[in-house]
């Protein structure tokens, strides 16, 4: 199949797609957000993107929906275009969630030299040897990378150096390296026949507690070629990190569940190489961003002392083995780098974050929030950088709530209430089965401002509205009537929801608030609050201010930021020199041990209250 | 069975044998040369030591022998004295080789402190993690660590992070760590539960291209608990280098040769350790030293361009890899580590000799020669070392020659020809079944001594001799007659022998005259002469010279050193600082490629007669 590149300002990232691919697909597969309300059939008008450069089919459509005029100031629908060249569109602000910025890479940043990728190709022409420089062929190899490289330490693994004699002299003396830089050293992973420095792929791995995702990245060309993701198959073993420690430490121990993220990510391979018609072996290097419990896991460390009080990892930063070792089928001689962590709850997972949005090059101070099961959070500017983790419970990712669902198809992400009259909407415009994190903050934040609900979360039992319902005496707020839902059964919100919830941002916050008094600052200081995670991208900055879950700041200073693991662990494999600050970053960055941290727990009760027990830091929630 | 030690003097060198065993058996088991002409039957007396302390079994015999007088100054036969008790016996001058002293480590420089053994065990006590104190365990060893080494770079392997958090908690944070000191970094190999320092055993492997030798070393006691030997079974893919490169590189592959040698290491490692004992898994360490090819093909490194002008091989020094992966059965974690090389025919074989002759440090120039079918030869002093290798042929090792045979039993090893009467003596006392190298150049030396052959090699055909017989008018020299040959055939010497012989000793020469010349020096200026192998320890040295093998200096400056290369890889198992030396050696040590330098063709040619045509030069030759 023929390909074209989509280039996407401001974030300067080109994605490479098969020709008929939509724009809206190419930004899904190279994880830029553009909003897309109706699911890409071309109805809502969300996604308008400005096309700056290159063919295109479909502005019929466009036309249909935006105007005329629109189009003519170089307007398209991002669902509806499908490039016939490359081309190069700019995202507007607008489009990239409601009043949130994304923060991807600028067009500047992008062209930044990053340096060389972690795996490192280089032609070499060596002279053959005559009787006056007969020096052994490994030194050979050395003494020309010395002269492009500079005299540092070169280790030649055993496996390559067996067949280099051969390989050699059968290229007539022109071969590529292939080269891992560690520190001040070179590995020479591998010397291939001719130059093939132009075929050099990657593979960056979010290995998420619930999914695991996977680019495909050109290193040559640095685009991306392709993402994948899906469940991580750990699942089967417990939800969340905990109940898989507990599985690791006193079950079955480590070996199934490191085989399952393994078979994972060797099939989100097959799936990428297939997809693309590359074979696993042309992947020369892997790195997986994850929290510490998963790194652990992927790399078969026993990691028992995790969950137990003080919290030990077995390492904060990893050997690195080659991938095949672990048994991810890429190439044989392709390492396997794994992100290093801060803490036993500090992983490498944020470790990529803090690279992805550059906390640590910054002259202000700037926070990230990655939300999920635990609420990791980060603080700092270029002089320091501090962290903590919050266990929120499983209500932001839909657990323990009476309807909660993750956020797939059919979740109710958006919830508007006006009287009785209550309007959902659902991930992929289908009838409504359930409620997600992102739909309950909205719903929450509607019950409050129609004053359905008090701040202390308990419903107004003296209002008189046919959605309020009690059951055992209990009160619940019915959002879907049974005979609108997928179910056919209501979809309801309790008061032990709501509490749960509460719980939850009660504790992200109070974390955020224990880091910030840490410092001596006030929020007023925070000059970006970034908010990670898929679960960030669906959230509207205004409800979760008003639930108080994101302080009081500036909606514009809030940028959603998305899988900034991937993200990291892509800047890792595209740059020895972001992998050397992410090693910098994770032994630099302070870790504040909650609990046993006294504050915390002051902060939190402090906290379970919509928005807050002190409402002169919620100025902006007058309801 | 219970053991007991015997020391010797001068070398310093303690062995660890069983009860009963004689004081001969304890020499030969830690490769202590002592005279032994009767192999062991009490008969010769040749095996007389002093014994300085201890009690002993079978003074009887040495009564019956060396007399009463003897006897009261303490001489007792090495071969029939049995220590009861740990002893302590002084080696004479006379009983090491004829006029040639047997150069081991002195008492002196066994006691000076090599530094730490290459695979080095650190005991930790660890404190436990506490609120305060919850770094990674992994980081808990380092800083521990970095308490007593100092502060240098350490690397866990993941083989061993894997189950680090469990084994520190399940022994009170009280472990040994098993380290390997590369440069200025150490490899921790493994953290082994509790205090295991005391057990630490190493093996040094001489790889030999016709025997394998392999020492067991306890590295905590730094005493050599046994040693053994066998046939490089690479021979029957080929019985030199060359054979085995042309197998190696044309027909089955490299394979086969290596499974062979490492067949033969698994073979002496399980002799080793059931005769001491000892499970494969105690040995923590390997170092094997090697010419250049043996330690290719060993590694399993392509080999081939090293029999090909310009004569180049893989690599100089080499990648340790877990002795393991290659297929040596010792402790999962164990390195093998290679001495380095030179050059294509100057390999770590003679880097371990110039270790072990300790050439590199001395004020004064001295030579090591390697006889072998290579003549290796290093000349040099603390400040230069310069080296060259020159194929000698076979015939010091018995091929090639008419009734030629190893240095096996049976094998003629000593000549003497007064008139028509000739008395040989063989290896083990027994009926001759041949002639080996030494007893060659006894026998060329007795007939140059007695005018039977001239200055040529060439027989003295007016001389009237029972024993000058012709074989269609070639004349032969019978040193045995059929009727008292093991074969029943006789044992002959013919022109081709000699001139076989005269080769072999003029390329060695020559080679040796080369690098005098080269450094702009003479003879006189040699202080020491090493002459190393097991072919040197038979040779007498005035015969050696008398036939222009070795150089016309004083007989007291030859030393017969043995297995040197051995003895390095012993060194370099033993101390990190020796493994260093030999990486230096290896690099700095500047090789003479013979067969480019033109004026080795001149001092080869001048170097085909008996001793040479330059007379001068050896002044001592007055026959």
């Amino acid at each position: 199949m023929p390909k074209v590149s989509v280039r996407f300002l401001p974030m300067g990232l080109s994605v490479e797609v098969e020709k008929g691919a939509s724009i809206i697909e190419a930004a899904q597969k190279g994880g830029v957000y553009i909003n897309n309300l109706c699911g890409g059939q071309g109805v809502c008008g969300e996604c308008k993107v400005l096309l700056k450069s290159g063919k295109v089919e479909g502005l019929a459509r466009s036309r249909e929906l935006l105007g005329e005029e629109e189009v003519e100031k170089g307007y398209v629908l991002a669902c509806q275009t499908i490039p016939e060249e490359d081309v190069t569109v700019e995202v507007p602000l607008e489009a990239t969630g409601e009043g949130a910025q994304i923060m991807l890479e600028s067009e500047e940043e992008a062209q930044k030299d990053l340096g060389k990728p972690l795996v490192q190709k280089l032609f070499l022409e060596l002279f053959p040897p005559t009787a006056d420089d007969n020096i052994a062929d490994a030194e050979r190899v050395f003494r020309e990378l010395r002269k492009k490289l500079g005299w540092r330490g070169y280790k030649l693994e055993l496996d390559c150096l067996k067949g280099l004699p051969y390989i050699l002299r059968e290229n007539d003396w022109k071969v590529t390296s292939v080269l891992l830089k560690e520190f001040e050293e070179y590995r020479i992973l591998c010397i291939e026949p001719g130059n093939t420095t132009h075929k050099n792929l990657g593979l960056a791995v979010d290995v998420g507690t619930t999914t695991v995702v996977a680019q495909l990245v050109d290193l040559w060309s640095k685009k991306i070629i392709d993402v994948e993701g899906k469940l991580n198959s750990q699942g089967s073993y417990g939800e969340d990190v905990i109940s898989r420690l507990i599985y690791a430490c006193s079950k079955g121990g480590i070996e199934p569940l490191q085989s399952s993220v393994v078979k994972d990510i060797n099939e989100l391979i097959e799936t990428l190489c297939g997809r693309n018609t590359i074979k696993p072996e042309e992947i020369w290097s892997v790195v997986a961003a994850g929290n510490t419990t998963m790194s652990h896991l992927l790399l078969g460390i026993h990691p028992c002392a995790i969950r137990l009080d003080p919290y030990v990892p077995a390492a904060y930063s990893y050997p690195i083995p080659k991938a095949r070792e672990v048994g991810i089928r890429v190439n044989p001689h392709a390492p396997l780098v794994v992100v290093p962590s801060v803490a036993s709850y500090v992983g490498g997972d944020i470790v990529a974050g803090v690279l992805a949005c550059k906390i640590y090059e910054r002259e202000g101070v700037s926070a990230l929030i990655d939300i999920g099961t635990n609420g990791e959070i980060v603080l700092g500017n270029k002089d320091w950088l501090v962290c903590c983790s919050a266990s929120a419970g499983p209500a932001f990712e839909g657990g323990g709530i009476s309807c909660g669902m993750r956020a797939t198809q059919g979740a109710i992400e958006k919830v508007k209430i006006e009287g009785s009259d209550v309007v959902v909407s659902t991930i992929g415009n289908q009838r409504p089965k359930g409620i997600c994190g992102s739909g309950l903050i909205d719903a929450i934040y509607e019950l409050m401002k129609n004053r359905i609900i008090g701040k202390d979360g308990k419903f107004d039992r003296s209002r008189n509205d046919r959605r309020l319902t009690y059951e055992d005496d209990i009160p619940q707020y019915i959002l879907v009537f049974g005979e609108e839902s997928a179910t056919n059964r209501p979809i309801v919100i309790t008061e032990t929801d709501i509490d749960s919830l509460i719980k939850s941002k009660g504790a992200v916050f109070a974390a955020l608030k224990c880091l910030i008094d840490y410092v001596g600052l006030s929020f007023e200081f925070i000059e970006d609050l970034f908010v990670a995670g898929g679960f960030g991208n669906y959230i509207d900055p205004k409800k979760a201010i008003g639930i108080g879950l994101l302080p009081d700041i500036p909606i514009e200073k809030i940028k959603y930021v998305g899988n900034t693991s991937l993200k990291g662990a892509r800047l890792c494999l595209m740059s020895h020199l972001e992998f050397e600050r992410a090693l910098n970053i994770s032994r630099s960055m302070t870790n504040i041990e909650l609990s046993v941290y006294p504050p915390f727990m002051n902060e939190y009760v402090a906290a379970l209250f919509l928005p807050h027990t002190e409402m002169r830091l919620f100025p902006s929630v007058n309801f």
